[in-house]
Parts: C-alpha cells; structure tokens; sequence
C-alpha cells in the first residue's frame, strides 16, 4: 500500500467514524455515541465549565442533554475538513442539531466542531473535542443565529 | 533517531512554536505571530463569523484586536497538550489574555483554544484554530467569569 493510499484509508476510516457518531446521536444511541471517544477524551464544551476530562463526563453531559429534547432529534454538517496520520488525525465542521426542548423552545443553532483523534489498539477515537458558538464582543450573548 | 525520538522532536518543536507566538504576541508583533500560520488557515475565532479563512483575514481580526487594547499586553497559558506525529499534530490549552479595551474594561477571561498543525516545507504551521469561551444555556450570555 502507498503512503498516499494509506491516508486516503485513514480518512476514510474517520469518515466512518463521523458517520457513525451521527447515526447513533439521531438514534438517541448514547453506547453508540460513546464508543467512538477514548476513556480519557478532553472536551472544550458549548457549556461550562471550561473543560471536562473522561468518557463518565462526557457521557453525562449527553444524558443532559437528551434528557432536555422531546421527540426527534435532527443532524446536519457541512464543511467537514480531515487529515489523517497513521495513528492521529483532526478533523473541523459545522454542525447543527435540530430539536425541540422540553420548554418548547427550537434548538437549530449552528456550532463549530473541532475533532482529534488518536490511533488506540488499532481503532480510531476521539481524544478531544471542542465544540462552540463564537459571541458578540458588544453585548457579551452567543451568537446563536449565524448561518454558514 | 527511533520513532519515540523523533516524536519527542515534534513535540518540541511545537512547544516552541506556541513560545514564539505567546513571545510575539506579548511585543505585538504581528509579523511574528503571523509567521507561524499557513496561508489556508482556517479559523473558528471568538466572535462572529462562525469562520474565517486564510491569513490575510487572520491578520486583520489581530490588527483589530491589538488596536482595542491600550498599554502592554499579559498572555498565561496553563494545561498545554501536545500531541505530534511526523507531519501533523494538534495541541490544546486554556489561555488568557490579560489587557485594558480602549473604553477602559479590563480583558482577562479564560478561553479554550485547540490548534492543529501540518509540515509544510520542513516547517510545522498552524492551518486550523478554534478559540472560544463557553456560553451559559439558560442566561445566552458568554462565560467570561470561569477559572480553570
């Protein structure tokens, strides 16, 4: 195998991965989702605390969060960016879920997803995660309504 | 040079790379801190839009910036993450910036920041940049109040 098909493997190996997440979140498949990070994943979340540390956390944070949405849940993503290594690889998009709170409010907001991943045992996880709204500098709120 | 060797070397020389532009940023010199970018840089930077592209663009939003500060400007880093491969590596830290605004208002917030890099040349470059502050989902407003 080149070292060109190599990477193009790998990509596809973090394409499947992406995929797989998408799948899983839309199925409110929280071991779906899950499987896909590393036991000790750092995560930059879209809410405080600054950072959080471990898969318990993470999986917490999802639980909230499912908890807080009725009926069905939508995905989209655009702009996907990959580059692969042989056992690391980054990825960026944006991403927005679609869904209802449990206080009738929509939730479509567009955020920025920056993805890292390690090589471990020979699968691909994910070992951070940084996921945010950029804000107006003016008024100090996040801006929720921007479109790509 | 074994692979752990030169993996170390790669980890070196990004951490040396974060030193120069915390370095440059502190002298406001936007040459040097420029210096450590790719020109397709793509950024999810703090405020509005949701991202930007290229060097020329980058450029500008830091002319801005250091045009809203008055006197010397502080820089801490903490929690610094490197990981490195032979052409790609991706690091995250929490950073803050530590200023007086024009009107007056001191900048010190904490923020997140994950970086990616390529070898491009023989030299690492920054082509990805995702900095941010999280946001409090009941109240809208940016957490500019959080200590790691």
């Amino acid at each position: 195998m080149t070292a060109r098909a190599g990477k193009a493997t790998q990509e596809t190996l973090i394409r499947r991965l992406t995929e797989d997440w998408a799948k899983a979140l839309r199925a409110r498949d929280l071991d779906g989702m899950m499987a896909n990070y590393a036991p000790d994943i750092q995560v930059f979340g879209i809410a405080p605390p600054l950072k959080y540390k471990g898969l318990e956390a993470h999986r917490k944070q999802w639980e909230q969060r499912f908890a807080s949405l009725q009926g069905p849940i939508g995905y989209e993503s655009r702009d996907l960016s990959i580059s692969a290594a042989d056992d690391m690889a980054f990825s960026h998009h944006l991403d927005r879920i679609i869904g209802t709170m449990k206080n009738g409010e929509t939730m479509n907001s567009w955020v920025r997803v920056t993805v890292c991943y390690r090589k471990i045992d020979h699968e691909w996880k994910i070992t951070h995660e940084h996921v945010s709204v950029p804000f107006d500098m003016e008024t100090g709120k996040a801006a929720l309504d921007l479109e790509p």
